[in-house]
């Protein structure tokens, strides 16, 4: 159950180092190195193609039509964290802009994942500051009502923990656990090698069905080949 | 209640100096300075990125799966209008292309705003000819049923009449009432160059939560500091 | 009624000569050419813009969160086929990645339509492997359940049999019975050399209202010029 | 383009006879009779199915999440009004449920059309209170932000005046101009004889075709008649 | 590729029998003895709920906003059919109403499916006229474009042949092919009889898991037991 | 992140007596009595009207296309419990019918919320087994692949912890963390009979805005009254 009006100050990131190895592998690679678990729902877009950024959560629950809590988060972030918003309703007004980009990048924030709408796509994707969200929209909003900053939150169908690493790319985004990062980037790296050698071989023709034994398996669940 | 079968010629268009001004600012701001309302809904997405413009409305009512009212717009067109169309029904079809977009370019219009459906997306791409729609279809479209242009219509949730401005960007659609434009730009105006301070300090690191004063509020509230 | 468990072996491709015909022309001309049908619904789009092909289909029937199928059908492919992927139930999962696109280019597969999701965006755009698709998402899939290879099948909403003409860009795509596509080619080319000259016409400020003759029918139909 | 922060006290009603003449017929024989336009999206739906009223409109304004206009609202009105709310901003928040539903029942209103949720569903269906929505949600709002009540808006896509009549049933909603109530209704009258003989024409195994004489302009049109 | 312009007026139903023994299994068991095909997608939602019909497919191709096919087919009705129709593109206007369900009914029709938007809802009902549809819409519709009867069409996703039998409940509509409606059938009659019988074991307590020898298979996958 | 191939046997459940008291409100109520939060997204709905009920989640982790958990999860049923399903990936399938419902409803299940698709609507409405769901579809769905019961989850946007408090109603569904349903219940109640002495009040045609005193606020904030 959400607690409101909390702004949590101190929380524990997850390990710096670990994440940075996290950032090298796409959203694609880490899920599955969590055992395909930790996605975002797919409506989770980037407002621009080809960013590629991992970071630790900072999360910010938000009210319908109100960004007040994106300004009270400024304040908690540090170099390369990455901000997570969710609104306790379902609302695409545009919570975040130029302005507020302007504020998250001189505190060092890698970038914003909102479950929400966006504005001032054109600056931002100048600015080169990525964003993934359900919308895009002008709508302006107000300051009125509070919501809380660093409190476990569920974000587009995933459950998000302050200091949590965040992975996103083209794909959509990816949450882990503060304490697994260290273990998934060491699966990740193992599924990367694996796959560069599988890629090599398919890239010279050999078949799947032969790289990854599938013919018995599929003969067996009755597959038939016909003329 | 729309009246069908009526294009009517002489309509009082924005002052072209004050769209102009207009055009410098983006949607959110036009938006903002309006009082925060005036944009169409969301779902209206420009089929390239990048482009900001600003204009007259000509308007157009269509009939579902029929485009023959956007041939009978093309003659009223001036330099710098925008088409707004409408239907009278949910429709997703490819209203309109290439074609339509050569004529209408000759006839000096800076771009289309269409609640339904557009295709040939990558050659009016390649021409820079921009459109905001709903959806991008290749379906074809009958010359059969009459609708009007140039009457005042509701286009994405947004009431237009002909004559008013109208601001496109990547963040959306909004559309600014013939007799406010110069009003609206000034507004505008002294908005940004609120903002452009706001955003040079907010650069420096300065906080939001001190530059907006909204410490005493947000405790008034009660908001409650943790650690 | 889908058949489950098969791989035909040997399908009837679209005549070659005559489908990279039909790739000089795009989705919505040959739609036109084909009396308005045969498109895909709309909610199928490309993953990055700006490509245009056409192929012959090599089908490929899913199970939900299962791609087994998409690997057997690698073995199928020939130069210039594209791959139609349907799913027996709606499911975004990402069926689709890098290492398939790796193999199915190996094998020389022009493309893919998938009515799911697609995944590794980034590197597919990289390596300018094209895909259609209804979403884009990581979720990883299983390989447990058969499904089919080369059987006739409805994706998003259009019927493919194995070895049609595919064309494909940023309009969406549209399916050429493989027994039709010299006949669709040549009404291609007609529909081509007429807009042509119709497009040089409209750009000099000819109206369509003249062009087409529509004056009379509208007026017949009973429109009126209101100042 | 809306003003906020006004309510207007003294609105011109549609005529009340004509309107109890409107309520005789459906919403299609309605929307037809007024030239096929007039309708709100279809996805403004019934919360319970069985329900035919018609009424004059009160306009209320809201901003996301904040349903303080639809308390400012139950002063201004009268026996038969229907409250039609639209909303600044996409919001399916529940911003209307049982108590405001007592409260505005007391005040003679007839029922309500809402661009956004209600709530208390259940009580709702057991007052047989009739609301037409785009959701339900048990979400509540909040009383921190002016709208406007009784200002000319936009709802689902149909612009309505205060004092407009409004006819609604399980096909939707359909906005009359007070004006043209009489008109409507007479037009509306004549459709429906008409069509009751019709229907009894075509109870007894009278085909359209030849009722509608649409043989003729089928073949004309080029329809073949294959065994 | 759509036929357009034809109507078929000998078409082979499937044998009456057969779907009458269909029609006593609901959707969900045929569709599971065809081996989980053959489905319409999810979103063809009956107008009222409690309602199982099968019968033989008369197929409708329409035009968007256009329903003159729909008064060409009732011609060729018999005794028992259902109207399957689909539109040429994604349309949702009211295409079918009161006027023509009592036409259907007098040529002896059991229901419609249409993947577009249905009226008269409210008539509808009282008459129990059965109706699975898109949407529901007051928007009425043009007679001027010509489309198909008889033809194979996709509807929602699945293929139908004319004379294919249908069957359709409150979970959605199956399609089996005329030829092997006798075999469908008898496969239905197996499972119900293996369903009823297990129906009776589970009411009394006994876990699917025995009943189904599951325990191993799931220890085998790996399933753990925590406390 | 979710434990895949696991399941609690022994969970923690919310005091009976409160749940039970819990019951008598509905979601509404008991949202607000929690401080407007721990509601699930809106598009759950009930697959029949009139049913409120109250229990504790025992939770299932679904694969897609496969119910395999939901028959593990029977063992784990206690009399009132509600089973609370997500699926690791967006999917609609029918994974859920009336073979299940007998099963769960012999172990005592009081209900089911399932964020994908269920089927035999038909049978479960006779039975009177209440379901809330995002989809109602037909398609079956295998037996091969682990999820999980009994560990935390997010359905539907709200994280649910195994023994939570549930309610349900036609209003949607909200979670009541297991240690605070005695507290909600007493905030429940509290703000029952307050509302009842309003519903009163309003009855009477009183107005809100004098009831709940908000004139003075009303014309703080700007508020204008015109005739």
């Amino acid at each position: 159950m959400y607690q409101i009006g909390i702004v949590k100050r101190n929380i524990a990131r997850a390990d710096r180092a670990a994440v940075d190895r996290l950032a090298a592998y796409g959203v694609a690679t880490v899920h599955e190195a969590m055992g395909r678990v930790g996605l975002m729902k797919p409506y989770m877009r980037p407002i621009y193609p080809g960013v590629q950024i991992a970071g630790s959560a900072v999360t910010v629950l938000l009210q319908p039509g109100d960004n007040w809590m994106l300004h009270v988060a400024a304040e908690q972030l540090r170099e390369g964290d990455i901000v997570i918003a969710a609104c306790t309703a379902e609302n695409d007004d545009g919570f975040f802009g130029d302005l507020l980009a302007t504020s998250y990048r001189a505190r060092g924030a890698a970038g914003l994942v909102i479950e929400a709408g966006v504005r001032d796509v054109k600056v931002l994707t100048e600015m080169g500051f990525p964003v993934w969200s359900k919308a895009v929209s002008a709508k302006g909003t107000v300051k009125a009502t509070l919501g809380s900053v660093n409190i476990p939150l569920v974000c587009a169908g995933a459950l998000v923990h302050p200091g949590d690493a965040i992975v996103a790319d083209d794909d959509g985004v990816v949450v882990v656990p503060a304490a697994m990062v260290g273990k998934v980037a060491d699966a990740a790296a193992a599924r990367e090698a694996n796959e560069s050698e599988k890629r090599a071989k398919l890239a010279t023709g050999v078949l799947g069905l032969d790289m990854y034994k599938m013919r018995e398996p599929l003969e067996k669940a009755g597959l038939k080949y016909i003329d």
